[in-house]
Formats: C-alpha cells, structure tokens, sequence
C-alpha cells in the first residue's frame, strides 16, 4: 500500500455516488475507483449471505488494483456484509457508512437528554438494526423510531424532483408519523435519499436536523487515511474517477452525474460471469489466490 | 418428454406467479415448477445481454426435471431473451408473454377500424418494443402509445392496495395523459401489474379494456401442450406446484400467497453460484454437457 494508490468505493448500483462525490470533496487530490453492482442492483431487499457473497466478490475483483482503502458506500451492503468481510480480508483497510452516519446522527442531538432520532432505510438495513446498535452505542437514552422506506430508490432512479407531488405524498406517508413523535434528528439511511434532501427537511421542518452519512463517511476516510500515513499529498490536478459497472455501461453514464454532481466517462463493464469465475479459480486452487503474489505480500 | 413431465414457469421475482395461477386455473392437473431468481430481481432496468444470460441459466438448471413446456412468465425476459434462447434450446418447447398478451390486445380492440392501444411495462420491455411489434403484426392500424411504469412493480412488493392514495396518484399520473388521448386498450405489460387491475380499470374508466397477459399465456399453453399431444390426463388431485428461489427462500414463501391466490410451502433455494458454476462446467466440457445424456436424446 502505498499514498499513490486508489480508494476503492462500492455500491449497489449509483447511489454510492453521492459517497464518491464527499470524498472527493474533502480529498481532491485522492484517486478513486467506483464499482456498481448494476446486474444485481438492489441489494435492500436481498438475504445477509447473497449481499456478503456479491460484496466480496467485488473487493476481490478490484484487489489487483491495491486500494489503499475500501468503503462500502452502501448501507445495505455494510449492515449486512462489513464485519464478515473486514475478517475475511483481513490486510485491507475497510470501511462502511453506517458508524459515521451513527457518529453524526449522536452529535445532531446535542445535549437532549433523550433524543428521539429516525431512521429511514432499505428493508433490510433496518432490519439489521445496524443503525440502532451503532447509535445507542454512542447514546443510549436516545429513543429511536426506524421505518423501512423502500419507494424512495426507485422514485429517485426514475428522475423525480422533490416537487413532484408522488415524491411529497410518499416523503408525508413516510416522515409524518415520525414527525408527530417529535424526531430531533433524523438518519437518511441510504446513499441515495441525499437526492431528496430538501424535500425531506421542507416536511420535517426547520427544527429536525437531517444527517446523512456521506459527509461523515468522507470525513471518516480522511482521518483513517491520516492516521495511516496513507494521504495523498497534494498535486495541481484533480484526483481521477475510474468507474465500474455488472450491467448496461451506457445508463450507467447517463444517470451518474445527479449523483456525482458532475459528469463521467463511461464505466468500464465488468460482466458478473467474470465475479464468478475469479471465485470458482480461487475456490479450484485451494487457497485464495491473487492475480499477482508479489503484489499481495501483507496477506496472510 | 412425456404428458407427465412438468410445466416450467421462470421469472425474475415473484410477479410470474401470476401467470403460474392462470395455468393452474387453466389446467389443473399439470405439475408446475416455478423458479423466481429473486437474487437479481428485478430485470426490468437491466441489459438484455444480462438478462439473457439470467434465463439461459436457470433453463439450463431447470432442464434434468424434463419440463414439458418452458413458459418466461415475465414481459422483460420474453421482450429480451426469448428469441435467442428458443435457438439456443432447440429442442425445449419455450413460449412467453408477450404474444399472447399482443393477441388479447387486438382480439380486445374489436372491430374498431384505427383502436388506440395503451401499453405501461417496465422501462426495458417498453425499450424492446416487443409489444409494439406483436401488436402491429395483428392489427396494422392500430394506434400504440407506451409509457414506463417503473415505480409500479416496487409499489406493489411493498404491499400497498389500490385504495392508497400514493397508489391512486402514481396511476393516475401514469394512465391520465393516455386516457386523455382516448384509449381503448390498455395491456398490463408486466405479470405484477395485474394485482392493481381494479385500481388501473378505475382511473380509466369502465369503457377501456384492461388486458393483461397472465390468462392469454394459459391459454396459449394448453394450446401448446394440447398441440404436442403433450396434456396430462384427468387425475383426481390438483397437480403440484414446486417452487425454487435464488434468494431469501423464507421471504418468497411469505409473499407469495399474494400473487397465487393460495399459500406454497417454502421453496428450494438455488444459490446464484450454482446457476454459473454450471455454465463454467459445461464450458470446461467444450460442449453443452447435460447431466444425463442418456435424459436428452433430442439434443442437437
């Protein structure tokens, strides 16, 4: 591992673009590589052992590259498969957006004594509980109100703006129970919902503070990388994106600037045969097996 | 093959289940298996290089149980993968949707000179034009509008009724532009679109034809078998109904019931790396290996 190498960031699918995009905010000079999981995007709706296995392969996929550091800019996807995962690789350095998230949501409340904070998220992220152990680690008298709210993604995947009256009758269905319980502070549970977020404060109201774990997940990064020695030092160009997607390339390119904030070359397409059958060689080897054992020399 | 061998249903998730119904209804003594891959739901906003490769999969894994007939119970995997799959397994007997949904359509126009014909799918069916050109082989005059309804499949996983106002507006924001335009047709392009019917048949009023393909595609399958001299005789019990599942078995038996209007027991799960080590198997073989050569006699 070196400062020059990439910060690999992956994701379900685009979401965990409004991840890529923090990081790059607070670490311009940094190169990054996205990964989206296209073929087999959603992961929220999908079993512990499926999001573990597709999130897998993906970091061995991506190893030969020598990220300095991974996050799983997904919260399905670190709910559900980072502990496993940070065991399994145990030289990489990997990170989620779940603690960060935590980490912001516990300061929002201030000094309340007994916050109430909300969750919104995938199905199965809450029901992971991922968010409640991490926040009531950090407060436990905080009272927390959690709702799956699975319309969201496909609302955002399909383009709808936060006027759209479909997206302020679903952001009331969702929030107004929360609302009239008094949240101080409220979890935007998935990379996606960031999208919305004026939409989400303007039913909330002024008073409710809305974190979401991009900023916090970037910031995050920063001080690991820091207290690796492992930041870039600074250069006069930007840092470079490269991208990559299981499925349809081309969409991939066309929707990826509303959530990066910015336009991108098309990903390179990694079809999920290719996931697979580093897996089967591996697997077929005995022992984990690397593309190039000199590069691999910390592993175990 | 042989009138005892089963039907074989394959669909992305659970929306096929419905068409397994229409079947069932149909021909009540046919044993039927059901595969839904509900580890890489949906296909709706997927390639149809990936979605061919999906049900090139789970044909090849369904083939030892000698299906009889092959049924694609879903509109993206017919629009995407039927044609090349049915010259892939030349000797399987494969049918899908779409056909039978396009012939309802234009039976359902009547002796209109010019009908209009509405069509809502999901946004890769509507890009295939798959239904537009099975329309217009019937009915040259026809007048089709096609609009995407993706928000439709991921409102009725979530169990909402069509009583829910969100229901309301998404199908009135969706339908109002083509009731306006004066259709006299719509087909319900997608096998999850038929457990909103009586919501779709009342934002558009009494005098439009809901169509949807679930009980076309039975009929097209008794035809089918009864063609093939391939029906099963009467028996006393009604056949069985065998279920596999790529994905969170327990959930899918679950939310099932909903759309087969009966309960099933737990179905089989089929972890998606058999689905591939299996293709790597038979390309390792050089040929397309099957289990039992002995089994399949009309390979080419």
């Amino acid at each position: 591992m070196s400062p020059l190498s990439p910060i690999l960031v992956l994701d379900s699918g685009l979401g965990g673009l409004t991840v890529a995009r923090a990081i790059r905010a607070a670490l311009p000079h940094e190169d990054l590589l996205y990964f989206g999981d296209t073929a087999r995007v959603p992961y929220g709706n999908k079993s512990p052992a499926t999001v573990t296995m597709y999130v897998r392969q993906i970091i061995a996929y991506a190893r030969p590259y020598q990220p300095k550091h991974v996050v799983i800019a997904c919260n399905t996807a670190t709910a559900l498969a980072l502990p496993a995962l940070r065991k399994e690789f145990g030289d990489l350095s990997i990170s989620g957006v779940i603690e960060p998230g935590a980490r912001a949501a516990a300061e929002a409340a201030g000094k309340k004594e007994f916050p109430t904070i909300g969750i919104i998220a995938t199905e199965a992220t809450i029901k992971s509980k991922a968010y409640e152990v991490a926040i009531l680690r950090r407060r436990a008298r905080a009272r927390l109100l959690t709702k799956p709210t699975p319309l969201l993604v496909p609302i955002i995947e399909e383009g709808r703006l936060g006027e759209d009256p479909l997206v302020k009758l679903a952001l009331r269905q969702y929030l107004e129970p929360m609302k009239q319980r008094g949240i101080d502070v409220l979890v935007l549970g998935c990379t996606h919902y960031p999208i919305l977020r004026d939409a989400i404060q303007g039913v909330l109201g002024p008073d409710v503070a809305v974190v979401d774990s991009a900023k916090a997940c970037a910031e995050d990064v920063a001080r690991r990388l820091e207290a690796g020695g492992l930041l870039r030092g600074d250069r006069d160009e930007q840092g470079d994106l490269g991208c990559f997607a299981t499925d349809n390339a081309p969409r991939f390119g066309a929707l990826a600037s509303r959530f990066l904030g910015a336009k991108i070359s098309e990903p390179t397409w990694v079809p999920p045969e290719d996931l697979y059958r580093m897996e089967f060689d591996d697997a077929m080897s005995g022992s984990v097996r690397l593309v190039d054992p000199e590069l691999e020399g910390t592993t175990e």
